[in-house]
């Protein structure tokens, strides 16, 4: 045992962390060449790894050492030029830059007096953000880690606002004054398209809504909720003396980009005191273009809306950018304000920690700030602009080729498809449903072995499918290109090594 | 307009963020020498800036010069070997270098197959923690991004099993079959002491317990939970059929190192089945030393438990460690598996994104892994001896001090204390509590208009104090011995200025 008390030395970190910088551009420039993914087991990583704690200190290089050889063989490579899974969690330069110096200063940003500047400066970048995808100055935006949260923090708001103005209107009602505050939690209810996020029922859950509280609305052919049937369902709840409490729109959902009515939604919500909410976590980057700001048609009408910076505007995870109506609303719900933490300007300066889940905050809107200058609005434009033209032409190439079938509308950058089979190009029967679920199944288990993309699978309508989506700074039309080269050779071999074969466990399952 | 499409140019990255890494280094170099805290008003960062994002792109050079001249001079400096405020938000150059990757690496951690290494090293690094404060390896821990976040976790899980523990002792229930489930949120209640965090109360509140559902059980002279009070209640609330369903149990309370009697609580919860969680976000890390391991005497019997090494072990926030004993309750509140998340290695891996709140998880156990190896358990532990050591040396000095009033004990490094006046140096009569308050407040603002130091100020038994919280790697006797006199020549010039006088706003209201 030593009592040698740890120090900083800041020309030993000089050192190493010029060391590492060059590490890291090494890796920007190489991280296309490699495979996208691991190929090793669950567990490979862990076996190479102490059980316990070093009690004395390891040198720079050793664990630099280790962390090439053990950890880096063992990463999915998010910022891969190939890498078409789930949807991109963003970086860049000029973000990598700010984490560096939000890392070094280390401020925590949980009120105004815990670092004015990260305020300050967190309001005037999301200001910069509702303009670009055009929300009215109704709207006030507050940076949350992820869509999850701003996803609850919405569901907690929206409940919270019911109850308080049922209470209002139970004349004389007084919730302390009773065992029972007046009205039930369990009495509210959450609607969502089917095809919303996991997060939206998980948020419900999460906040105390009851486990059949939850309505999943249909989705018509283009996986956009039926309004139609959403008003059913509010009336029929409403008759059943329920509270209808949210609703949850989606701008481009995650399996299929489907995109909600909103225009028709949000007139009903106003009409029935219902808080709508707009997850547009990854689609929502999308309405920086003038030519799409029609995908935010009605979110003016929205009582929150969220959409992630760090899905696809160049900021590196975490960036979620939540915008809320009424803030009062917000901090009825969030705020607190112990003894401990009571300063100067309350009274004259956002607290941000009232209006979210955490206290303590990290400086996110430096990152927001370098990229937004480093690119200008005009830069990351013409990128969305380009994914978007991408998504398109693969949409294209996709539906030429009558061995497959794309699943759903692409008018973002997420293409969704699946393989019919040899046969079907031939204008021959595809097979059964299940027989080509198992097909596709099989395709993605061996474009994975390949090592060179990564795509992941939903369900559309029932059907198994195949999901490409695009959002990298460095994808080019020659990587699509390369990509769809390598599904189809992939589909061919799969026929060659003998048809849809027994459905054993692909990565893909 | 351009359609310019920006780009990944790494050489470019690499001349820039080896300028910033040169500015890194000589800011840990110089912090000490900046005032703490910014003395400009509310809105002097934001009116430096557009209120317009840029269309066209900016240089770096450029936006470094702004982020030197706007942000900077709006900085509290977290680092500062003089910052005493709050709790520290740890930072030591292995956790920056480790940022740096972890943000050019910009992996999404939220399942396994999205990222192999993180999860695994997650594992390896959490259970090294579990073992260096000595929880039995019933416990599993997993990284949240807050305290906040995991004390909400924790009653989320704790409302679930009281719930789905009562479902099932109705004989024949179907929570599903019936409109209303059987058992009501509305019964569930939760028990912290009064000195409880913030976060407690909001957290109970966003989970959805009943706004007069949660007991804040009256602490005794050393601000620790009455258990008797806290029998009483949890009898009372039964005999009203209501349900006890989590009681948070404080290691070290933020105003002043309350630690409550954890065995005697853990002792009525198992016997009452109710869920324990121990909050111990500031005071845990200490529990690495042997000589401190008794703080978390009992805490071998809790259900959940949460400490931030980002507060005291050096590692940057966020970084938040949360163990729990039923990894199936956790799982049974928060895991998802839309058809879009499903993997190969589901059955078989762990997927953290079903250990909490959010989907998308940062890379954040490569900074834990980086600070344990480089300062060895031994440097880490050296380092929070020192700050005990030096706690318990200020604390000494204020009761030598007749002058001053040491507000309570301070077994850890957070020294709460009050200025009685000169007088009281001199046997003289005080004055009256609201004077005091006033005297301490007024001395806050004089210290901080000096910018030498940082403090935060609380309530202790209804009395306004000042906080000394220690926790800086770079942090000294020197300092504390500066920060004291500090301390003692400002409370002298108070007294030269005229006394109590009138309580106008200080920065520490």
């Amino acid at each position: 045992m030593t009592n040698e008390l740890p120090t900083l030395e800041p020309e030993v970190f000089r050192r190493q962390a010029h060391q590492l910088v060059d590490w890291m551009a090494d890796y920007l420039r190489r991280v296309g060449t490699l495979p996208v993914q691991p190929s090793a087991p669950p567990g490979a990583v862990r076996s190479q790894l102490p059980a316990e704690a070093p009690d004395r200190p390891e040198g720079f290089e050793r664990i630099i050492r280790d962390f090439e050889a053990i950890i880096m063989p063992g990463m999915t490579h998010w910022g891969h030029p190939r890498f078409f899974a789930y949807f991109p969690a963003n970086s860049s330069p000029p973000s990598i830059l700010a984490e560096m110096l939000t890392a070094t200063l280390g401020a925590q940003c949980m009120s105004w007096n815990t670092s004015p500047a990260a305020t300050e400066l967190e309001q005037v970048t999301m200001d910069w953000l509702r303009k670009l995808v055009g929300l009215p100055d109704a709207f006030t935006g507050v940076i949350q880690d992820t869509a999850s949260t701003a996803t609850l923090v919405a569901l907690i708001t929206a409940r919270d606002e019911a109850l308080r103005r049922h209470d209002a209107k139970a004349p004389g009602a007084d919730p302390r004054r009773h065992g029972e505050p007046p009205v039930s939690i369990d009495r509210l209810t959450v609607y969502a398209s089917e095809e919303a996020h996991s997060s939206v029922a998980k948020g419900a859950r999460m906040a105390g809504f009851g486990p059949d509280r939850v309505r999943a609305i249909p989705a018509d052919d283009r996986f956009a909720m039926r309004e139609t049937l959403l008003a059913t369902a509010i009336e029929a709840d409403r008759k059943a003396g329920l509270i209808p409490a949210c609703v949850v729109a989606t701008v481009g959902t995650t399996s299929t980009t489907g995109i909600d009515p909103v225009p028709a939604i949000a007139a009903m919500c106003r009409r029935e005191s219902i808080w709508l909410h707009i997850d547009a976590a990854w689609g929502g980057s999308a309405a920086i273009l003038p030519e799409m700001r029609w995908i935010f048609e009605g979110a003016d009408q929205a009582d929150s809306l969220v959409f992630n910076p760090h899905k696809w505007m160049l900021v590196n995870f975490d960036c979620t950018a939540y915008f809320v109506r009424d803030r009062d609303a917000l901090r009825r719900s969030f705020a607190t304000s112990p003894a401990f933490l009571k300063a100067e300007h309350d009274d004259r300066v956002v607290n941000y920690r009232d209006w979210g889940i955490q206290l303590g905050r990290r400086f996110r809107s430096l990152k927001l700030w370098f990229v937004i200058r480093t690119f200008g609005v005009d830069g990351i434009r013409a990128m969305i602009r380009e994914h978007i033209r991408l998504g398109r032409l693969l949409a294209e190439w996709v539906e030429q080729d009558g061995r497959f079938e794309l699943m759903a509308p692409a008018p973002l950058a997420l293409v969704v498809f699946r393989y019919l089979g040899e046969d079907a190009g031939k204008g021959g029967d595809p097979g059964g449903e299940r027989e080509i679920d198992m097909l596709n199944e099989r395709l993605l288990q061996r474009l994975h072995a390949g090592g060179r993309i990564m795509l992941t699978q939903t369900r559309a309508k029932g059907k198994y499918a195949i999901r490409l989506a695009l959002g990298h700074l460095t994808t080019r039309e020659e990587d699509v290109r390369s990509a769809w080269e390598t599904i189809r050779s992939a589909a061919a071999e799969l026929e060659d090594t003998g048809g849809a074969g027994s459905g054993n466990q692909g990565r893909g399952e």
